[in-house]
């Protein structure tokens, strides 16, 4: 379940289908082909990319001559292809060592990962990730949104992911002996609003009936125009978006799994504060995304947290004498708890009998573990002195509460999409774990809780970052820009229509597991 | 003859034919149609112009979401096609007057005209010319391009033909009270090196065997990457070329005159110190160049010059009394005499046996106006009391003899073209004169001296201008794109081969009008 998928590219990150680096031998110029330099070259791009135009600026243009002439017309050249449209990104002589790299990059909310690969042999250079600048305007999409509204608001958004983007790609640029103008390529994947934002394209109706975004496909970019350090002729990627609500990350991370080229049908989640959900296969693609509470990421309470060191991510109570045992990240001292640490603990109340089917502690049964602060029941998770903080670390009746109706909301989406598909829920062959959080999950956990349904262990491939191995994927391989105008050509959008009979699914799966139990035939305490 | 061809577009200025700018109304958004506003405004596009790809930039497509709220979603947009791309220049509300302008440019290696046009009624606001700044660093082609072979060469002659464009379009603006920001469009003519060096592209390849220039389609350039002033989007559509030496301004001829989409045979020639021919119908096309000379373009002698205001362009012989009566333009006092003045009185000369059939002087039938300077034989024209500048104005033994070599040289060039395609000069159904001193010449003189084939008058056609005619009917259909790139893969070169019976030509053609009469049956004295 931890093994990060490799089915874009091979383990040593050199695949055998082609990049975009490409070495032509062009033929020379003679009285009998004696086409134009520009047009020499279009020629044999044309050929090579099988497409029916092709994009080279000027500047490019102005030193072809010299290049063709000087590296003998045999030339690398960084080409990439959009659509049916093949732009010359980068030039240089057949024998010239300087390494072509592209970056990466997964633009999330909060925290934004950078991987820079070297664009011929398809290696991962380095890696790096950071909080989203943005952060310091307002936590959420929304609250930049609504910043974005302001006069100067669109611009000091941009500049602000920008710079933060440019400060760490010299970092990593610096980390392996590499300049920024050796950037000649970004593929950048992240929701609708923060791929808005990176382009300093306004949002404000995005957020407004009928919620339109500005712009569905992005095509590719100028890094100039958006004040990205990288090369003069560097572009950018961006994945595109189907509306407001379902983003090139999404798409990226459709493109990581395969699941659109399979014929048996798949379902992808992101579990996140939103959960983001996509059933499909290589005929048809259904995406849907609900608000599933912030207790899944770990943000439910003083103590739930964001995994980093010293927190707990994995949580086991001994079914006997009902011990707790934490597993924490790094095996520091603990000193808070992510959400797989929660559903874990969850899991392991239920299964030891310390709550009931609706996640109420049994006083009777949590015994010591319980106290009252403030009048409020806490579960004792980490004693004082076991803490690395010094204070124990506990959880309310409300945290697990609030778990339950994450949890809930979960299965009631995938319940919903699986339902409007005529598909029952153990018909999921595959069942893909997106997002760094959603890889640290148990699913042995999670369906304990009736988070996720009862399948058998065999069908759950936990993905890790698929936006961020999307984008990587798209740098790698030539073939996969067409693929992503047919994954977003292909999906339909569920609105999720939370009418009567969604509320009685999710009322139906606010117990342990389930209220129909037979549901998870797995669970038992 | 001295008709202007308008079959581009008819007299007001308006062409049925449509042009660039469209008022779009699109539908507008809902929840059932929810696209972005940038993708919407493509499929808008994809339907008016029959494209699979659209280009918006990403400044327009910030500015988008704002500009069809403003306007209900109706909004005037002008757009250019090329190929199968269809480009958002500008975008305006439906209801906003200001006049979108566009700039036809006939980039002369010695003169440059222009002509501003309203894009949308395709009227003339104005139109100028003024000699090419770059012949302050040479006078031709070729000293140019050693120029440009320099470290700084290409950028300064490039900022020499754009800063004298940038002046005189401010002036155009200014005569018509508006501003460059108002001008999106340019269509620039040119020969291949004047375009390069417009574009700042490298021209030394150009000139060495086997004589490759760096670009044969330049597409849509953005104005702002030549350094013109013009609106922040304004695109520069340079006509291609076939080569080194067939430039865009011989395809903006084609397309003037029409004569690709005929069935019937027609060719185009443009009289200069280079003769350039076109032959061909809507299945063929061929083109040659060849050397002329100096003469014909009125740069033959002290005297010779180009067409300016008293300069005399049309001579007549009395054929009793031998008197030479002269015309020159705008009645002024005679100063000088031009390319067509020496072709008419070449043919009255030889009309009224004051030359024999080589050319030179009878002193019997010149009498008085013979006189010796220098020790040799000069033809008084006009006498010092008649002249504007107090000299008498004289042409002498060795300018008509160069006018004899120019002339049999023309012909020679289009002997030979036709005869490669095996069709008899007689077989030509129209004959277009291109070129501001083609259309000065009186084709009866011309024909008297043997310089073009003795065709019926009707099958000749002076076309003035063809390449700003070109440049001005891109900017007023939508339809002729498509076209150029026929033209241009159409055309075949022929090299001339000078060889021994290119020579034997020749010399047949230096005689008045022929060595072989026969073909002349109209002339006689």
């Amino acid at each position: 379940m931890k093994q990060r998928n490799e089915t874009m590219v091979n383990s040593t990150g050199r695949s055998d289908l082609p990049g975009w680096v490409v070495e032509l031998a062009l033929p020379r110029p003679s009285i009998e082909d004696n086409t134009a330099d520009a047009d020499r070259l279009s020629r044999a791009m044309e050929q090579e990319f099988d497409v029916n135009r092709v994009d080279i600026d000027l500047a490019w243009r102005r030193r072809l001559p010299g290049l063709m002439r000087t590296s003998q017309f045999r030339i690398r050249c960084l080409i990439f292809k959009e659509r049916q449209c093949a732009v010359l990104i980068h030039a240089a002589a057949g024998n010239d060592p300087a390494v072509m790299a592209g970056l990466a990059v997964d633009l999330g909310t909060t925290r934004v990962v950078m991987r820079l690969l070297n664009l011929e042999t398809r290696q991962t250079l380095a890696e790096d990730a950071f909080d989203n600048p943005q952060v310091a305007i307002g936590p959420d999409v929304l609250a930049r949104i609504h910043h974005a509204e302001e006069a100067e608001g669109p611009a000091k958004l941009q500049r602000l992911i920008i710079d933060g983007v440019n400060r760490h790609l010299e970092a990593l640029c610096r980390s392996c002996s590499l300049v920024p103008e050796q950037i000649h390529l970004f593929c950048v994947a992240g929701n609708t609003a923060m791929s808005h934002l990176f382009a300093g394209l306004p949002v404000r109706w995005m957020i407004r009936e009928p919620y339109i975004p500005a712009v569905n496909r992005f095509g590719l970019l100028r890094a100039a125009d958006l004040g990205l350090c990288a090369s003069e002729s560097a572009r950018v990627f961006i994945f595109p978006n189907v509306g407001s609500y379902f983003g090139g990350d999404l798409i990226s991370g459709i493109l990581a799994t395969g699941m659109h080229r399979n014929s048996e049908t798949a379902i992808l989640v992101d579990v996140g504060t939103n959960a983001e959900v996509v059933l499909g296969n290589r005929e048809w693609l259904m995406a849907c995304a609900g608000a599933a509470g912030p207790a899944l990421e770990g943000g439910m309470s003083r103590m739930g947290t964001a995994a980093a060191p010293g927190v707990i991510d994995r949580v086991r109570i001994d079914p006997v004498t009902r011990a707790i045992e934490v597993q924490t990240i790094d095996h520091l001292p603990p000193v808070g708890i992510c959400g797989s640490g929660v559903i874990d603990l969850a899991a392991h109340l239920f299964l030891s009998g310390m709550v009931d089917i609706r996640g109420k502690f049994k006083p009777e049964a949590c015994g010591e573990h319980l106290v009252e602060v403030n009048g409020v029941a806490h579960l004792t998770i980490v004693s004082e002195d076991a803490s690395g903080s010094g204070e124990a670390l506990r959880i309310s009746q409300a945290d697990v509460d609030s778990l339950m109706r994450s949890k809930a909301a979960m299965y009631t989406i995938l319940e919903t999409i699986t339902g409007t598909m005529g598909l029952a829920l153990e018909e999921l062959e595959t069942f893909y774990v997106a997002g760094t959080f959603g890889s640290l999950i148990d699913p042995r956990s999670a369906i304990t809780i009736g988070m996720i349904p009862d399948l058998p262990m065999d069908r759950f491939r936990s993905m890790g970052n698929t936006s961020l191995a999307g984008a990587v994927a798209v740098l790698s391989r030539r073939d996969l820009t067409m693929e992503i105008d047919a994954i977003r050509d292909r999906i339909t959008y569920l609105e999720l229509n939370v009418n009567q009979e969604f509320m009685n699914r999710f009322s139906a799966a606010k117990f342990l597991p389930h209220t129909h139990k037979e549901r998870f035939p797995s669970v038992g305490p």
